[in-house]
């Protein structure tokens, strides 16, 4: 295994937990979660199978606490390693209202625009630098990859919350991207458009078999784009189950 | 003139005098400004020439200032009139930073969240039922424009925090453009991809005769907007100088 | 009235009639359809209200057809005059097929090519050189105008042989925009996001009133887009019903 | 090696090399380009390197050349076996003329249509019903993918003739997803946006290490695009080198 690790923000028994898993094939992994609850099952399961996880309670919303899960990763767990990748999959504390626009209040507006865009902003702003620092000793080039949505492209009646967050978010990729690809940095953003296939959430969305995203096929291809060379980066993918309108 | 009247969000001596300035050909207007000091000369310049405007001091991003401003709309200064048009042309406090991503501070990045997505929440949210409560009885549409820029379409280089905000501020409108399009309302959204030319700033960003986007055409194409029947409601255009590339 | 004219190719009795008669207003027009039948009660309803309107019988996907009318214009109709404004509503030949993508023959995808690209690259290459004449005489910027449609900027079901070729349209309008507005050539699209409210055709796509498109609007946009300033072109906006998905 | 094949349209020295050669790996190949001069060098390699392959001398923009060659699959070199993949690389024939819009020649335009849209019009016609036959039976969803570029989705200055042609063809792509991905056949798009880095032609484009796209990284996302199961289709990636404006 290489001198390098990999960190997910935002791990829970989807997504995360599949893009966890995936990167522990080759990488020691660091979650982050808000609470040990969330990625608990996951940290066990990949130490378990011959992977190496660590948890760390963290809030990526608040710079302190992010930068104290840093510290830690860099003094106490993983000193002199290079981060190879890092995505960032947190999603907004609380679901989505759903609601018309003008029951919204300013509360899940700002919800969404902490967890989508703010938080973003932080953790791209620590993990950054040290993708940058690894450019020339990484096996694959140092990824950035960012989890968005339907949402992230354009608002949709009682989206707008999200939207406003998730279409942020997507411009704050961009920016990133346009910064740093031309250092060697890959930055992505998978747009995930469909329900994804949660266990123990079977019968929410589901109209027939497939017809919800497999989080596996997510980590999948959010590996891919961390294994392509540097002359031939995607920035944007979108993801989306083989029925449902389009 | 009609029994109706118009607002105006975020005016200074561009694109908002200029609107400003239209739309009073119609509609007696509300300017709303953080200070007397960006509107006072174009109030005074629509009175003096046979149209009538008010302003009022109001931080439009700010829920209960915006509140006060209407209660004085609604109960002093236009009790019985209908609204038939505003407009969101609020700036973030303060000039965009452009500066590199690493360098920008939560505080830069909040500055555009707030100016851009969350004043246009709480504007949106006051005046939409207005607009809603109008559709029978105005002339035309009534009508919600909101100026974009060209950081409202993706992420660019140096533009992390006005693209965050901008691409949101889009999506967010887009959303109220679907929620009540179907009722009558006219939303629109404006992508300036250009310099304003604003007086005083002659010598800034200057290549040539009209290399700068007049701001009283953008008031011509905005009048236009709202001049269209609920049958071929345009949601979107584009605005941009004959030279520079796009 | 001026010493220009206008060119309307692909009038029928929907929008380009009603162009015609927006156009005629300020400008002598030329109309061409591919038979008098066409055109003619346009050309009389304008000449009776105060316009003129001459009518040419053109193939305007044929280049000698095309260039036979525009020796007609220069030679016999207006010496001397300049062109101010060119619309290109030509539609293919045939009604859209709307058949699933195995039943579509090559007939009906070569139509769509020819009616949409082909035709349109012809006309173009044919008044770009004209209108870039007229830059400096023009009251307004030259304006050469393209009517699109939904099918205009993305593929859709049984939609194969309409979107390859309006796509592909699109395209070459903003070919010529970028090569002829640092000319000072005004070179828009129009996507027209819905059905027409043809006369004659009331029954059909009928979801109440307002609920298709006035051609008359599409028309007032088409001029509006026409009196823009150099400093301030549209390249695109779209017109659709307030009802309706989008 | 399974019961199926793939086949690859456009082979030269670059893109439908490599894409041949990685999906050689799994399946025999068949490829198709309108000379033996373009493909004989990859099927010898292919041969010699443990894989399958065969050319078969074929104009894929002419129904009755494409028809010959898949009745020479079908009935005397694969019968029996499934179409797993099909690969749509076709470049028109001749250099892109990068010329200015009225220096472009019909043939000029011709030749982009005939190669980007009336070729893959008449490819995905014969392969998409073999494709949807084989949804049951293949281990991996059966696939179309078509090779894009940078003009697929706009226009550009002096692009004209390639931007009408690209554009068509993803528009065209787009519509046989939308009808046949709730069938279970993925069908993708690839953006390539940038210059091929390809065999003997090292001093064109060259702006350093890696500044040209692999041509094998390209296959290698063609190969990922395949490998997806149906309830986590991507339809559209862009594929660009680490420098360069985006």
């Amino acid at each position: 295994m290489s001198n390098a690790y990999a960190v997910i923000a935002g791990v829970g028994p989807g997504t995360g937990r599949s893009i966890a898993t995936r990167f522990a094939k080759a990488y020691p992994v660091v979650l982050l979660a808000r609470s040990g609850e969330s990625y608990d099952s996951v940290v066990a399961e990949i130490n378990n199978t011959g992977g190496q996880a660590i948890g760390i309670a963290t809030d990526a919303t608040d710079r302190s606490s992010l930068d104290a899960a840093f510290e830690k990763i860099s003094k106490e767990l993983f000193p002199g390693r290079y981060l190879a990748a890092a995505i960032y999959n947190v999603r907004p504390n609380g679901r989505p209202s759903l609601k018309p626009f003008l029951d919204l209040t300013l509360e899940e507006l700002d919800s969404s625009l902490n967890g989508n865009i703010r938080g973003f902003f932080h953790f791209a702003q620590r993990v950054v630098p040290l993708l940058a620092d690894a450019v020339k000793i990484s096996n694959h080039p140092p990824t950035l990859i960012v989890t968005g949505a339907t949402a992230s492209t354009r608002g949709g009646a009682r989206f707008g919350d999200i939207a406003a967050g998730k279409n942020g978010q997507r411009a704050l990729t961009q920016t990133v991207a346009r910064e740093f690809s031309p250092v060697g940095v890959h930055v992505a953003h998978i747009i995930i458009d469909g329900a994804i296939d949660i266990p123990g959430r079977e019968n929410i969305y589901n109209h027939g078999p497939d017809s919800k995203i497999s989080p596996d096929a997510i980590a999948e291809s959010s590996w891919h784009l961390h294994t392509q060379p540097r002359s031939a980066f995607t920035h944007e993918l979108d993801i989306r189950p083989y029925i449902g309108r389009f």
